[in-house]
């Protein structure tokens, strides 16, 4: 079993990577060879004997598709992409990275398997929730109407609706997994828009202060970036006969309140890191929030066998265990 | 006021150019100039003595779009397109023609701009109830989730997504019509899978025998050429605010199975004509029309004026007014 990542130096690329390389296996299937591509050199994981690439380019080439597709991949993960902010400021290189990297390399799938014999491998794409856009029922169900507020969104469901043909007629074998609020992430504060929803259990739980722009009533859905590879993982395992013609699938998560968040953060690190949560409001941050997804119901994820934690206590440990070595920093 | 119309050698480009130059206005403003573009030369409609420029041209490349977008039209009609059994057969033309067209066609607008100073104009989009795929609700709202299960019905929804993001960004104005089956379309049989709901009307109506090839319980939605035109130009006058943010929508027709199409054609007809009909079962055929949607609730356009027939009847009696010159032929 051949797996690329593309994306692969991200946060999700990267353990994504590790995970696959210490189970020796992807989808049930032992590993065989790994390649890994991104803009950035992507790390190697550790615990795989056999051949591991590391490549730094632009995989949204039509060019360096086509290389990528000769490898015959039979597992391809495709998460490069350029995040919602950037895809917002830069217009050009949204449509460029985010539309145009699926195209080619679904087309470049395609023209490998009509030069060099039949070649239909699967293809795992990371979509997102932000391809939903407000106004919202109480809960968002998997017949909802797709209508991004953002490019990013946009970019992701012409993916979905590309993979989702391409699917159809045969070229791969394709399931997209829309990815609800992934937290906590680890790192510095970043300037995204939704970067407090880390932020906030993230720098308390080390002391720090964190500012929170938004009010404690704002709903939103989170997963750990654990349960995020898993998403690709268990995605990766699905049949076609599993999926049906409907291969794009809104992700299960913890659906809490910011209020909820810092009350999770209580229990688990008392006062003294909830005090170090400072409200800042920020008419434009909320705004921004306002337009996205609150609560899914993905009634098909669950009953494919994809899960996410229970709570976000659970969410918050996750985070303790896969990011701070298990314990609370003093 | 500048009026562009792509496929305007088409069925409803005809006569979407026929009545504006009839009338001599559009969204309600005077004509000043009307520009056709086709592949095959579109004929010059009658009654507008200002500037007619009827070009042969493939308008899908960008170097044409850029021309088109030079001219700097008030209204753009984008009606081009390759239609659904083409789009399936020949997968790159589709793709080249109903995805990239649009793409080209909104990026020459914006280029236009970013070159010569701000140019926003009004584009209406055909877009097409292919968008939508089985399984389906006994009604499909206007929040429906948007899974086409043809090539055609994924390029059409993705130039849906792309027209909202450019006009979100604020580069056109758009909006996008979702087209039922558009019956009883003029002319001689052809070989779309769809083509026998104009059939079992169009030939009785002439003397002459027609196949249905599915069951007379099979439920779509119609409505006529006239009512197709009538949504474009509907469309056109509509102001953003008057759209909100969701641009796409689906329009209303008439519901009814193509038993209830023939015993519309025996009150205006006569037993003679249905007896026209011949049932040739055709399982490929029917195939096909299961996976097309049935029935829409349209809220949205209805709220926002749009109207179609009221029954099959009417249906039938535009096309003997538009098509037949107003009586049955003997």
């Amino acid at each position: 079993m051949h797996v690329l990542i593309s994306g692969a130096a991200g946060m999700i690329g990267q353990r994504l990577a590790a995970r696959i390389a210490r189970e020796g296996a992807c989808a049930g299937t032992p590993l065989t060879r790994l390649t890994l591509t991104d803009v950035v050199t992507p790390p190697r994981p550790a615990g795989f004997d056999g051949p591991i690439e590391a490549r730094t380019e632009d995989s949204s080439s039509a060019a360096v598709a086509a290389e990528l597709a000769a490898l015959r991949p039979d597992i391809v993960f495709h998460l490069a992409a350029i995040i919602s902010g950037e895809a917002e400021r830069d217009f050009d290189k949204g449509y460029r990275i985010n539309l145009d990297g699926m195209r080619n390399l679904l087309e470049a799938i395609r023209q490998e398997s009509a030069k060099n014999g039949p070649y239909v491998p699967k293809l795992v794409f990371s979509s997102s929730s932000g391809i939903f856009g407000a106004p919202f029922p109480p809960a968002i169900s998997d017949e909802f109407h797709v209508t991004p507020l953002t490019s990013y969104g946009a970019q992701k469901a012409i993916g979905e609706l590309l993979l989702a043909d391409y699917s159809r007629r045969g070229f791969v074998d394709g399931v997209g997994i829309r990815f609800p609020s992934i937290v906590i992430r680890p790192g510095k504060p970043n300037a995204s828009a939704g970067g407090f929803f880390s932020g906030i259990i993230r720098e308390p739980l080390q002391g720090q202060e964190a500012l929170l722009p938004v009010a404690d009533d704002v709903i939103f859905t989170h997963a750990s970036p654990r349960s995020a590879v898993g998403f690709l993982l268990h995605g990766a395992s699905l049949s076609r006969e599993q999926l049906g013609p409907r291969i794009n699938l809104s992700m299960p998560g913890v659906c809490v309140t910011v209020g909820e968040q810092i009350e999770a953060l209580r229990r688990i690190a008392g006062d003294r890191a909830v005090k170090l949560i400072r409200r800042a409001p920020d008419k434009a941050a909320a705004d921004i929030v306002k337009g996205w997804p609150t609560r899914f119901d993905a009634k098909r994820a669950l009953s494919l066998g994809f899960t996410a934690e229970q709570d976000f206590d659970e969410i918050i440990r996750v985070h303790i265990e896969d990011d701070l070595g298990g314990r609370l920093p003093n």
